[in-house]
């Protein structure tokens, strides 16, 4: 089973690369964006019997930090 | 205009992130994980007049590295 985990920072919480992505668009000459947050994409291949609680396992003890991030959990197949 | 860019590697490009992340996954008790990649969901926010083309350039200019990354881009509203 194929299985996606996406983590971002949480709103309010500064987000330096994002910045940094964001002046370095404004420097070639992108105007127009207001906003950059930089997240990760994690995808995962399960064996297809790995349940929900497993998976949220899996998030909240390792792949995402959940002080400063909110993870969300994409079964694709 | 709220646009996501999801950046992945290449299939057959090493993926060192990933596979401590599946090491890691064996070491907690996680059976079953077969495999990990990583990649990055960069979410923007840019002018509603922003073009497609626009979009792809700054994907290909700056937030993907297109020798061993493919992206994609998606418009949320």
């Amino acid at each position: 089973m194929k299985v996606q985990v996406h983590v971002s920072l949480k709103p309010g919480v500064l987000d330096p690369q994002g910045r940094a992505i964001h002046h370095a668009l404004e420097g070639l000459g992108f105007d127009g964006v207001t906003d950059v947050r930089v997240g990760r994409e994690i995808a995962l291949e399960v064996a297809d019997d790995t349940s929900d609680e497993a998976l949220d396992e899996m998030c909240y003890k390792l792949l995402a930090n959940t002080v400063i991030e909110n993870y969300r959990v994409e079964k694709l197949s």
